[in-house]
Formats: structure tokens, sequence, C-alpha cells
């Protein structure tokens, strides 16, 4: 794939940078915004031209329908720096088309592919002194779309706008990873908006999310939400799990993500021949495979935590600790994958993309 | 139940009020505002003092949590003047529970009763020119808090805003309702965020309901999302059949919204020794009854709609029409219920507050 840079857009420079009050080794997760974003309006039925400006507050009336409605979208995608300096992005087209799944879902116009790819192109142009050289630097990318016309009446917006913002990031969580099952809450109905990025399926998960975290776990495993017998993916990232030899994880539903990270650690493994099944992962198979230690791993897989080995996991008030391995699956997939990412290895699926 | 008064509170007055330029006779639901609305942020753990200031867009960083993680929440309650120029409220202390509610599955700090009632209090003092006398006119008003804090991590804010701002409203639907029975969407999961008040909710209905609407219907009436064999609620309505002369309305539950309106129907209902079961209502008997005709209405409840009946519905690409009924159960609990709103009758059940 190849993409192409928008020139149909207005740039207004920022003033300054703020580069250089950054420190690159310190970073919190999403909290530092680079010196421009993309914004691009969608008034009487079409896609106004774009700009590229400073990163600043914007004006938006009480009674946007985001507000009150929660129609907003949003996507999540790295941008690397390989040793030349040259600065790639990873099978962003698959972003492009999951947010524009999103936006169906959500009563939402689709963002045009020139738009939403080439202007992230001459964004990155711009900030690329932003994406840091080493595996483990990465620029955070934050395409979204928020509702922006005005009335308290539950119906579909007739104005959005588009952004895009960047954020330089390093690792997503910090420590062990402990998670939970499910037993109660769910994150997605049948028929709902499960497998649409889609703002409110986040903050959904908070209140739950809190409840665990003061029992010591970090994340949930959701479930599927008429019989808790079904595992199916974490607050942000889609679940796998090693039994003996084998990977196994849920096939994608509309109550589940359909992660970019999922599918490439799918493609990754068939490649090398590690035996993996998409296949429905039951709560009792895990659990009885951690009592007879089959149960060799379990990870998450996602852009932001990349792949995160858990450590363990607690259901019906017991928990299960994981094996410490020699040779973990998790951590040579993830060494596979960032290497194609960061571009020290031969990228043989056509996956990267260079600004 | 008496409302205090917020006086410990900042007001800046409009300059001019806008009152003389609207058309109070053509009013579209929710899309013209008064002159001032109120605003409260929630700082270092803090409710700040409340603002009553001039009506006006505001400004927000793009990476606020509002717009990726979708921790919103919103009130619907209506403000009536009587004949003599008195401005009522209409339970408003469930709103303000319900509301707390919301915050708390939603992971949103609870906003204190001086704030939410009292300020409501003040601003309607304010406002109380834009409450028009008469039956039928109402100033709907929408309390509602975001999450206003920086950052594209998928974890609860640290700051919020709650507003209230006040529309001047007639009838919510103009026209006929038909519904649709969803048998394939859902708008709430077990275990989920159903039964708050949440903005995430609203925008997942959408396109649906675009879908339903292009179909000829206006709103579609929610089933369980695990079975679709329950009838729950509608988009901003909660539902009630009538069999032949017992009225059935489904027990509200973590999917569904616990209505004002609904409850005050129920309450009626038994003083007018009007037969009233709430217990789950299944599609295949309200299918049945209309095939044999003992079904004689369908209504919708809720604050903006009021009593809504519906004329028909359609389930398995049939389409069921309802009779046209001299002695509407409807219509008579719609005029007791607004009798008692509009002051026109005694409140024996202490349900109207004096502002
Ligand atoms: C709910 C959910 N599941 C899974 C993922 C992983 O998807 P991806 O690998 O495309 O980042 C994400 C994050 O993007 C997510 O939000
Ligand atoms: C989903 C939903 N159900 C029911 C209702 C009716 O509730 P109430 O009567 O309190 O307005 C509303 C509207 O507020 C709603 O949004």
């Amino acid at each position: 794939m190849e993409l192409k840079t928008l020139n149909e857009i207005e740039i207004i420079s920022a003033p300054h940078s703020k580069i250089s009050e950054v420190d690159f080794e310190n970073l919190t997760f999403g909290n530092v915004f680079t010196d421009h974003m993309l914004v691009c309006d969608y008034v009487d039925g079409a896609w106004q031209k774009p700009v590229i400006e400073p990163y600043a507050p914007f004006m938006i009336d009480p009674s946007a329908k985001v507000f009150h409605y929660g129609q907003a979208i949003f996507e999540g995608m790295k941008a690397y720096k390989d040793q030349q300096d040259d600065v790639w992005l990873f099978r962003p087209d698959e972003n492009y088309h999951r947010f524009n799944k999103s936006a169906t879902r959500m009563a939402m116009p689709e963002v045009p592919e020139d738009v939403f790819l080439g202007g992230l192109h001459r964004l990155l142009e711009i900030e690329k002194e932003w994406v840091k050289k080493g595996k483990g630097n990465t620029l955070y990318i934050r395409p979204f779309m928020i509702a922006t016309g005005h009335g308290v009446i539950a119906a579909p917006s007739q104005e959005y706008r588009f952004m895009i913002i960047l954020s330089p990031a390093r690792a997503y969580y910090s420590g062990e990873v402990k998670v939970i099952i499910a037993e109660h809450y769910s994150r997605a109905a049948n028929g709902g908006i499960g497998a649409a990025k889609a703002a409110g399926n986040y903050s959904a998960q908070f209140y739950p999310t809190k409840l665990a975290n003061e029992q010591g776990f970090q994340q949930i495993i959701w479930t599927d939400d008429a019989t808790h017998t079904k595992l199916e993916e974490a607050g942000t990232m889609n679940v796998f799990f090693r039994i003996n030899d084998t990977l196994y994880t849920a096939p994608t539903s509309e109550r589940i993500l359909d992660g970019v990270t999922r599918k490439s650690v799918i493609e990754l493994a068939q490649r090398e021949n590690i035996k993996i099944e998409v296949r429905p992962v039951l709560v009792e198979e895990i659990v009885e495979a951690a009592k007879n230690g089959s149960l060799k791993e379990i990870f998450g897989a996602g852009t932001a935590a990349v792949i995160n080995p858990i450590v363990g996991f607690s259901f019906q008030d017991h928990y299960y600790e994981l094996p410490k391995l020699e040779n973990s699956m998790a951590l040579e997939i993830k060494e596979k994958l960032t290497n194609i990412q960061y571009k020290l290895s031969e990228d043989t699926f056509g996956w990267t993309v260079k600004i």
C-alpha cells in the first residue's frame, strides 16, 4: 500500500514548537500532544476543506450532540521511526476502514480516504520530529469524530468534526497485569455497538474496571452478556489463550472489536507455524486448563499495549496464577511483530507504509 | 418536597434577552435555548462554585475524555406554568437521584443537591419568562455532566463539567407514531449501562432507528438482547400495553431506564383503579393479543413525549394496527397527569414543587 499526502489542505503553523519541553523518557500514555492537529468539519452534507493548525482547545455549543447522545468514534494507530529516520505506519488502511464501519453503526458520515489517510500523511510530515527512534518509542495517533450539531433531541447530528491528534508514547501498561473474568458486568450487547470503536463503549467499562482495580486487578476480560460463559476481549485489547502449544482466540462478532493487532498475531502465528485456532473460548475450559496445568499463557493484543502478557486471572473469587515460562509465545510474537513495525526485519506481509 | 434556591453562586447576566426573537408557537423540540445556563466544574476532587452565565459555546480540549470515552450523562425535566403565573417542577428529586445513579455507573462524581436542585431553582427564577402558560407549553430542562479532563487513555476523567441548559418546548412527536419491535438490534446489555441516562445509550440507537424510519416507523420498541422475546422500552420512553382492560409494563432492570413518567403512570393508574401489572411482557403475547383483538392500546411514557399513543407495530414484517378507541386509557392518563403538572387539579401525591 502506498499513502498519498493531501495537498488540498490549509496549514497554519504553530508559532513555536513545544518539543524541547517534552521529557521523552518519562511519558505518561496519552497526555502530551504535538504542535499541530488536523481538523475537518462536516456541514450541509459535505466535508469541508481540512485544516492543520496549532493544537489547542476549540469552541463548542453546550447542546452539541456529542455531549448528550454520545455520537463519537475514534481510532488508535501508531507511527514508528526506523534506523534511517524514516517514519512508518502499520496497516493504516485497516484503521481507516474500521473507522468508517464505526461511523456507519453510529449513524455518522463516512470520512473520505484523502482526509483520513492523506491528511494523516500530511500531518506526520509536519510532526515527524515527534516520532523518536528506538524500539518502544512511538507516536500514538488518535483520529476521532464527534457530533457538533446543536439540539437536545435524540436524533443524529447534522454536523460533525473529524480531528487527528498525536501523542508521543511509550508503554501503555507498566507493571504486571492481572485480570478478572466478568461474571456480572458486560461491555457489549448482542445487536449493540461492541464492534464499533464508539466512545460510549469505553466509559461503560470504567465503573466495573474501578471495582476490579480495587481488588488488585488491572483489567477485566469481558464475557458474553447473556451467559457469561464465553471469553471475549479486554477493555482495549483482544485476548489470546495458550493451552499446551496451541493459541486460541474468540472469533470477532458484533460484540467484539476486530483488532488490527489480533489479526496480525493470527497471520504471524500461521506463518511461524504456531498452532492457532479461532473459535469461542469458554470460561470453564480456561479454568479447567489452569487447574490441570495445560494453560500456559494469556495475553492481550492491541495497538496501545502491543502484546501484553497476563500473569494471572480471577474467577469466582479464586485467583489462578500463570506459570513463568522460558519460551513465552507472547514475547516471541511481540518480538516478531515489533521487528516488522520498526523495520528491523523484512515485512513479508506488506503491512508497513512509509510516510 | 420544598426546593431551596442556591445563593452560593455567581451570576453573570446576559446583556440582552433573546426572548422577543423566539416564536413560541412554532418550536422544534430542543433547539432554542434561554438566555442563561448554569455551569459548575469539578476540579482537584471538588465541585467549584457554580456560575449562571449567558448561554454560549465554551472552550474544550480536543483530548477531553467526553470525546473519546463517552463519559457523559444527562437528565430531562420540565417546568410548567400555572394560571397564577407560578412555575412548577414535577418530581425533581427523582431526576436528581437518577442523575447521581447514572454518575456512579459511569464512574463520575455525584453532583451535590444544592448545585443540581438549588442551582436549577436559581436558574429558573432568572428564566421564568421563558415558561409559557397554557397546557402543552413547557420549559424543557437539560442538566448534564461531561468529562473535561485531558488525555487519550481509557480511564475515568479527573475533571468534569456539570451544566443546566433550558429549552422552551411544545410537543416532542408530531403526527402518528408507528413502532417496530426489535428483532436484531438492541439498546442495552445485561450488566451494561441501559439503566443509566448515559449519552452512549442514545447514539447506539440512531442507526437501527434510521433503518426503522426508512421503513416508515418512528420508533423501535427494544427487546432483551439475549432472546429478543421480552418487550423492554422505546428510545426515550417506557412502554405500556393494554390488553382488554389491564395495563402491562415491564419491570425496570439494569437494561431499562427507571422512568419518572412510568412510575407516575403506575401510581396514577392504581389510584384510579385502573388494573395495572408490572411484569415481563412477551413479544408473542402482544402479537397474539393483536391477532385476537384483545390488544387495545400501546403507549409510550416519558418526560419529553409525556404519554404517546402508538397506532400500530411491526413484527416479523407484519404490521399490526391498533384499534381507534373512544375511551383511550392513554389519553385519560395523559389528561390526569398533565392536570397535575399544570396545577389544574389537586396534586394528592405531592409530586409538584414550586419555584
Ligand atoms: C475494545 C478493544 N478491543 C481490542 C482493541 C485492539 O485493537 P487494535 O489491535 O486494532 O488496536 C482495542 C484497541 O484498539 C479496543 O478498543
Ligand atoms: C431510555 C429512556 N427510557 C425512558 C425514558 C422516560 O423517562 P422519564 O419518564 O423519566 O422521562 C427516557 C427519557 O427520559 C429515556 O431516555
